[in-house]
């Protein structure tokens, strides 16, 4: 390979650790990353957690600074760099540096497409307003830390009940803040089962979080350029900030300029190993579909796991190597204050949609042995296959200790176990940590029942 | 079936979850639940937690009293009965009613044996003193909770450094004692390899344990019928309280005399749907052999989950149905103070007596994203087929949240999944949980390099 030229765009997690690996694997590649933000590497995940102050500095978010990849990886990190255009046929990206506008050619062997996703913001009355916050980038997350210790806002409404939304209700009741939520479904978090959200719904108003359920955002009230209330189709909700929580759809207009196909939610097609529809262009992380295992096409799940292993599958095969990247089952997992949500597989709407024969089983348990000081509640719902008992999905909602045990259910529905598989598990006990029959086991011992 | 009399030696884990199953299957069936002491279906694992103090009341680890199984599951669990002979071919028992030595006996159609674990008592000088304790029934941990309680002891030796010894040692530290442990293996743990054994023996430093490795127990000095000190074949530790944690052996002796075949460690030989070696007569439990699906032959493993689920296969086979264990894979977990320690499959010291070559590694991570507040040290080791990169086993210690992740390597050597399924697999991340490469698939990965 030698002195060949690989050009990133995007310096995030997709992006940097397709470069680290290509560094890894072949000391002579020339490797330039234009990075339009001034960061690389953070953890946007960490964003609720810094904003809500349990962690101190920005800096603690990020993995590696520019610097830290020049120094020690010989990656030429270029940040403040925004790539304008692609152009496949003559191998070259237009970049602009942003602070001084200097705009220039940059050519290269191979293209890694890592843009990451953008934050679902509605063209509706207001929404151009200050205080109305969309977060995806450590900066975005930067911006409403300070909006938060500057101005000292009172009341925030947060629009839309996913993970970020729901993060990011809890990020700001431990400020102090007054916050509603809007949530045009019957429950928050659409990912989960309604039985299984009402739980969460629940939580959220346990801890102060005031739930607006089957509203829909119409717009804002704004004075001044900045928001004073968010509107639904029911209410106004005076509102000193807002968080639009509403989900992220990829940034792939660079690519579909580029005349790269485009799948699922406008999110770039890749095969297996990461090559998109143009040969030489490889794309990775939020920006690009990956293949569900068991709904058997492409979804658009944008998710600092999968980035990384995208990254990773991607920078193997830039580098002369052979990965491929197998595809997602939609295992995800949040914490909300003292609650754990998770959940992997399908839901019972996937599989009335698929027309997929299943049973399932919600049980209610314990975290530790019931005698165990700590032992908290936890509730788990699992989906088998009618015919054959092979498990399909999972979900666990409770306290501390519940949620990790979505591994085991993501392991076995992978492997293909069935509930009959999963009973027979040798799977750990001791008081401190379950009771004797793990939560996950006992559903699957409820669906044994049922099938 | 309909009146046909089961009869059950033993009214704890196995045999109450077989009576249990059989007469949720069969209301018509008479059962009849010999138990020698005094309670029925306790948690013997809550044990050294009820001596700590942290649960209150030894009640609490009942899960169901004999009246209980008599009002409301109609089954004549009689304590402080105990089984004196079997006499298989007549088909019946000879009974000790304990307290008034009343004897007589009890005919069955169908036999289930449940006699459980006794812990391993050298025959050594002074081994018969008071103050010596082994732990297995409730009321040996009563014993020992009343000891501590009333006669105040200052001094603590742990003989064994297995999972019952290093939680009694925990218990007792926490009870204010100054404790020491003596071990004859060069770690503690010798469930776990040493390297990792180590981090164990570490662990119980910090809390304040006093090791003493690599000693033998040739005894005890006793005054006035009272254990005084332990002896080793290095120094006298002196001790106002002795605790036995070398081990459980199968209680086996009614087994044998009425002709059972025995197998490993003199455990009764089963078949899958545990039937013994006579017809009619079957067993579960501690006092049973497990087939091991790794080393594939029998072991003996006394554990609370394997007991209960070789109860209920017992039970659904003893009612008319079809029910098989197929095995353990030798997961077990446990916690020291802050520390957890897990491990599943085979060790190095395994893999080796079993010629298979194996390539392994150990790495080190954190229990969370490092930036968020709690995030705390896991050591991960895993091995691996050197041709087919098949997982064989894991160890882990760490702290907090470490450990149940055992599980997931579990599930996943039980499946037959490889180093690089479980690197693939879309396992659940957010930043209280777990960095974005889970802990276990770090170790994957490095497995792979090495592949």
């Amino acid at each position: 390979m030698g002195k060949e030229r690989l050009v990133v765009i995007g310096g995030d997690a997709a992006g940097m650790s397709a470069a680290s690996k290509v560094r890894r694997e072949d000391p002579e590649r020339q490797i330039i990353v234009f990075e339009r933000g001034p960061h690389t590497s953070y953890s946007a995940c960490g964003l609720p957690y810094y904003i809500a102050g349990m962690i101190k500095d920005s800096d603690d978010l990020v993995a590696r600074t520019p610097e830290k990849f020049k120094e020690k990886y010989n990656i030429d990190a270029r940040v403040g760099h925004e790539v304008l255009h692609i152009d496949p046929d003559a191998g070259k990206v237009r970049v602009v540096e942003r602070e001084s506008g200097r705009e220039f050619d940059e050519g290269y062997d191979q293209l890694l497409i890592a843009t990451g996703g953008v934050p679902i913001c509605p063209d509706l009355p207001g929404s151009g307003a200050q205080a109305i916050f969309g977060l995806s980038t450590l900066q975005s997350g930067i911006r409403v830390r300070q909006f938060v210790d500057q101005v000292s806002p009172r009341r925030a409404v947060v629009v839309g009940g996913g993970y970020i939304g729901l993060e990011m209700a809890e990020a700001l009741v431990r400020r102090g803040l007054e916050v509603s939520l809007v949530e045009r479904a019957e429950q928050v978090m659409a990912t989960l089962d309604p039985d299984m959200g009402s739980l969460v719904s629940d939580a959220l108003r346990e801890v102060g979080v005031t739930l607006y359920l089957e509203e829909s955002l119409t717009g804002f009230e704004v004075a001044d350029g900045r928001v004073k209330a968010v509107v639904t189709d029911k209410r106004t909700l005076p509102a000193d900030m807002v968080i639009l929580g509403m989900g992220v759809q990829p940034n792939s207009t660079l690519a579909e300029n580029a005349g790269l196909k485009l799948g699922e939610k406008k999110a770039i097609q890749v095969d297996s190993r990461m090559r998109t529809s143009k040969a030489g262009i490889w794309a990775a992380g939020d920006c690009v579909e990956s293949y569900h295992l068991l709904m058997q096409r492409p979804v658009h799940i944008a998710l600092g796991t999968v980035a990384n292993k995208q990254g990773t599958v991607a920078g193997i095969n830039l580098a002369g190597g052979d990965a491929t990247f197998p595809g997602v089952i939609g295992t995800a997992v949040s914490k909300i204050c003292k609650y754990e949500v998770a959940r992997t597989g399908l839901r019972e709407a996937d599989l009335k949609v698929m027309n997929m024969p299943y049973v399932e089983a919600v049980i209610k348990s314990r975290t530790r042995a019931g005698y165990y000081p700590g032992a908290g509640r936890i509730t788990v719902k699992l989906m088998a296959h009618k015919e054959d008992g092979r498990l399909l999905g999972g979900q666990i909602v409770g306290l501390e200790g519940a949620a990790k045990r979505i591994d085991v259910l993501a392991t076995a529905i992978t492997a293909g176990l069935t509930a009959q598989h999963l009973v027979d598990l040798d799977l750990s006990y001791a008081p401190p940590f379950s009771p004797v029959w793990d939560p996950v086991q006992t559903a699957a011992r409820q669906i044994l029942n049922k099938l």
